[in-house]
């Protein structure tokens, strides 16, 4: 016979993405706590692994697992290279364990003779001497298999328990009856910026501010530099392929534009302006420099510690290349012509949709998936995409998990301004980052029951939410009202309350002018050149440069699901903090949510979970304001201005007297 | 291209067990309500279906599915037979849908011209006559199709929504695209007695209550008499094979029987009797009469309109043909011989285990199953499975799936007391029934706790209790101590808080006389012939009567998730109350679970669950002692005395009075 029935009972695996049909996430250098409900029938004793490889490869790395309560074991294992991995469980009955077992309850109960149970033992032992790859085990089994053969039932009983003889017979353990969980689950293991990242972003053509004309590619030094003053981590960049004619729209989304207006950078695609791979999406817009420029401005940014992030938005102007030399690629009208994109009785007519269940849809998703892998090959690991829940779910599925086979470390930021379970899908199968809610959850209950959803729930294994403040779309009605603090209230929000978050340019400068009566900017640069002094009075550029300081400084911030939140009594007040594990570093924040008014509150310091007594002294040290408060046990009073300081970041160290009357901070 | 990408997101489907690793269970006739999470990319109006077929036919029946909130749609299914069905939902853009709303849109908003999206209805409308399998909808759709593109957009906007063309369309609608879950779950349909049935178990052997000699089975009609007269509905026979004599225990499981004793059942297999078979499980004991004589007495039973159960007990004496036949199916130690049974330092030399995965272990497994389908033969489809934990869970699938695809009206219960974890998996790999902790549940904080979990979670898809009161095993100390109304407490408990449940006989006469310290039955008739009078003086049967009476009348107790506590002020007093969907049958039950000392409580009725106001006035009828009272809105107070009345179980009617002044209950 050679089927195999599964000897052991492995089930209730964690963690898993709905069942293991989608991989887990991890950055390097994480830990991956594996846990199952592992039993079987009968009396034997279980010996389980935990076991883990990189996908692809055949050899697995193995550690033990713990039993805990009630038939639940767990292990651990990190992970170390930007890869996908597999993990699994391997469980089998020991019979060596549950022989010792037995053969010692046997002899504690007085059962004689032993002789029978004393020849299994030596059988097992000399079985494990056999299967060893070792010789010097080989050896040693084989000694000790005699030792035990020619012992006294309380001889039997010492040597079974000799650690050697456990050690050797763990190593060389009989498996032929184990049991492995499958399908293997996938682990995919992404880069530190993956999950630590902030980032700032900018229209090319807008780098120098000038009013009447663009800027290119050589002159976005300026703006670099400043976002690396700033402490950003990533600049990312709106569309910077050529710009479609036809259609195009004017300052402030007008249907027709005037001359020399320099159009909409998502109206993808000129056919018309000689660029060398046919002025599509794999072009630079020509009034931006050159593919060369654009590899040299890439080089730039690399060198100054910062990377770009491109735009992926798959919006086709009717003189994009594939219109004319795909036209299956699209939908079509009765007459045969090609279909604008619609949200009746809004009409794009800058615009073309792309079919993506087209009967030649695979030649499309290949020719999509080719897009980023040629912008990798121009040294861009990094993509925001543009509406993808517009796309099909399994299509972002195709081109990621493609795009990851080369370019692990490619990152994917999901602009999925949509509904929560479409949120969430995008995520689970491949997007490393995701737009959220929180452009809109301004009040404390809504911040509370948001971000615990994302940081304290299963969402926390496959979703990562990259908080914006603004962007070229939305100017949020809070900014709009509130003036400089709410700014300044935003962006520690965003900073602090997710190791990703980003702003949209201007944002800085507290611009806050927007089209009466919606969220959106009045004379967008999407739809023009805009006039700017980036150093305007009034701007908060030395506030952020401490945000991103303190990110940089506190591991606590750079983690993502050990956010909790904490009790402030004033409904204006949000306290919240972050821990490593360890403790070694704690991050409390108190944020007044009024951009209007003082705020005072009574606060619950959660000293218990700092493992301190409510009796112990700490030092609170506000990392903003670079000021240090005494606090004493659970309850403390703070206030806070929203004209000088809205938000305390602390650092929270514990305050040690000892008997040679020397403090310091532990 | 072929190969095909889905276009839907179908996720989150419920019920589901295991994400779908085993089938969910239901009685014939139960609705299949299924949910999921069903949502697209863009705009598409989405259509889904759920899908049902008996598993193995070819044709699916469909019913259409409903959007509830948040992308979760919901569809009921009506499962009519005893078999195994799959179920999965299909779902797709429906392009007739998403164009009516579009036009509507366009039209509505004032857009034209509308030409092109009049021709686009057209053919939408047309192509669905193409794909009609009816002469009739061909040729009506075709006639639809002509007065569309003639139509000015008021009309096309009006014939878009008529209801003939939305029936016509949504029968032929284009599903090429269609997205299907997979893999489809299964749906385990039992007949009606794997839900609801009460057990009487007794020992053939005692059927008539000598004391000196075994009854046979033609002596056995007047204790099924007996059992049909308490309203029970099967009679569960422990073991009736050949019992080994090697090794034979005596009274009161005495390592050594005197001659003439008779064994204990559960040491199956006797090579030298002469049976028919061999003398091992697929032969009855020479004593107790033939297979004939047996299957006289399983007709017999089927007349009265019970049914059988036999014990599946997989332990063979040394006299067991298997000994002498398959040697290689059982453990041996170092000097060849056969291992017997222990839990060290207990030993059981009467029986040796068997060895699951020796090397031939499929034609064990095969040999196993035949025995089930042995019996199946001779017309027994209820097997009561002995310690089925200390075999593999995976023996169990593999049985049970071949027993079910002949006889799909088999029903399995399994004798799982063992640990929480093991007793659910063997739930989920197909057994029908499960014993309980129920056996050891008295008081009112831990009986509701794990109620709760029995009927109120994800385990109601794969687990049903059978609550037995005692076992041959285990005579609970709550009965040792409690006398007379302890039992008609655990009697009450057993019939209502489960659709299924089951007494060992003696019950009902109270017996109780237990080995000192211990949870078990002095003189057990499991190892000698017991001397009973079975309308002994203080027997239950009328107070048992009543109760099986009232869960046959009630169709309340007949369901098993709908199980609901409520609140009793006093401690000693437990509430709960079962009821249909439709509310046409409501049942209360008021226990005093302290068998010694009368009880009163004011207990709060869940008026409002039932539909009804503070205000309204409500009869209560004790169906056991037939007395009614009026109560009136949900605080309420009952006196319960232990020795006359332990016990309410109520039925509950609205009293609803008319300006008539005629009274009549709702």
């Amino acid at each position: 016979m050679i089927a195999k029935q599964p000897t052991v009972v492995i089930e209730n695996l964690t963690p898993l993405v709905d069942g293991g049909r989608y991989p887990v996430k991890r950055v390097v250098g994480d830990d991956l706590i594996v846990e199952a409900d592992i039993f079987k029938d009968g009396h034997d004793l279980i010996s389980a692994l935990l076991k883990w490889r990189k996908h692809g490869e055949v050899a697995w790395n193995e550690t033990p697992l713990k039993p805990l309560l009630n038939d639940r074991w767990r292990g651990t294992c990190s992970l170390f290279e930007n890869a996908t991995y597999e993990y699994t469980i391997e469980a089998w009955g020991d019979s060596f364990r549950s022989w010792q077992e037995e053969f010692h309850k046997k002899y504690e109960g007085g059962v004689t003779p032993l002789e029978s149970e004393t020849l299994e033992g030596a059988a097992l032992v000399r079985a494990a001497g056999a299967r060893a790859a070792l010789a010097a085990d080989k050896k040693r089994l084989a000694e000790i298999a005699d030792l035990i053969q020619a012992a006294e039932p309380s001889q039997v009983d010492a040597i079974a328990h000799w650690p050697e003889l456990e050690a050797l017979m763990a190593a060389w353990s009989d498996r032929s009856r184990s049991t492995e969980y499958v399908p293997y689950p996938l682990v995919n293991v992404d880069r530190e910026r993956a999950r630590f990242a902030a980032w700032y972003e900018f229209f090319p053509r807008s780098a120098e501010g000038h009013a009447d004309r663009g800027s290119r590619f050589r002159d976005c030094l300026g703006r670099v530099e400043d976002a690396k003053a700033m402490g950003f981590d990533v600049v990312y960049f709106p569309p910077i392929h050529p710009i479609g004619e036809s259609n195009r729209k004017g300052r402030n989304n007008a249907v027709k534009c005037e001359p020399g207006e320099p159009g909409v950078p998502y109206a993808i695609g000129n056919r018309n302006q000689g660029c060398p791979n046919g002025g599509g999406h794999k072009d630079v817009a020509p009034e931006l420099g050159t593919l060369k420029d654009f590899d040299w401005l890439v080089g730039e940014i690399k060198k100054r510690g910062l990377e770009v992030a491109l735009d992926f938005a798959l919006n086709c102007s009717p003189d994009h290349p594939w219109v004319h030399d795909h036209p299956e690629w699209f939908f079509k009208r009765p007459d045969g012509t090609i279909k604008y994109a619609e949200n009746p009785p809004k009409k794009y007519e800058d615009v073309y949709p792309l079919d993506y269940q087209n009967p030649q849809w695979r030649e499309l998703w290949d020719e999509l998936t080719g897009v980023i892998l040629f912008w990798c090959e121009h040294n861009v690991r990094t993509f925001r995409v543009d509406n993808p829940h517009t796309k099909p779910v399994s299509f972002w599925e195709y081109l990621i998990a493609k795009v990851r086979a080369k370019y692990p470390d490619a990152i994917f930021l999901s602009e999925a301004f949509t509904r929560p379970k479409m949120m969430k899908a995008l995520a689970k199968v491949g997007f490393t980052q995701s737009y959220t809610y929180f452009t809109w959850r301004s009040n404390k209950h809504e911040l509370t029951e948001y971000f615990t959803e994302l940081t304290q729930t299963e969402m926390t294994q496959y979703f990562r939410g990259n908080l914006f403040t603004n962007t070229p779309d939305i100017l949020p009605y809070f900014l709009q009202q509130g003036g400089r603090p709410a700014f300044m209230i935003r962006a520690a929000l965003a900073a602090t309350l997710s190791p990703l978050y980003g702003i949209y340019s201007g944002f800085e400068l507290c611009e806050n002018a927007a089209v009466p009566g919606k969220e959106e900017y009045i004379d967008s640069e999407k739809y023009q050149f805009k006039g700017r002094n980036w150093n305007a009075p009034g701007n908060i550029k030395e506030y952020i440069t401490g945000l991103n300081r303190i990110r940089h400084e506190n591991r606590a911030l750079q983690e993502y699901s050990n956010l909790r939140f904490f009790r402030a009594e004033n409904e204006n007040v949000l306290f919240y903090g972050k821990m490593t594990a360890s403790r070694d570093n704690i991050i409390l924040v108190v944020v007044n949510l009024d951009p209007w008014n003082r705020q005072e509150s009574f606060i619950e310091v959660p000293v218990d979970a700092f493992g301190w007594m409510e009796s112990d002294t700490y030092q609170v040290h506000d990392l903003l304001w670079d000021q240090r408060y005494l606090w004493h046990g659970s309850r403390n009073f703070v206030v806070l201005d929203p004209q000088t300081k809205p938000v305390h970041i602390f650092r929270v160290r514990r305050w040690m007297s000892r008997e040679q009357d020397f403090d310091y901070y532990l």
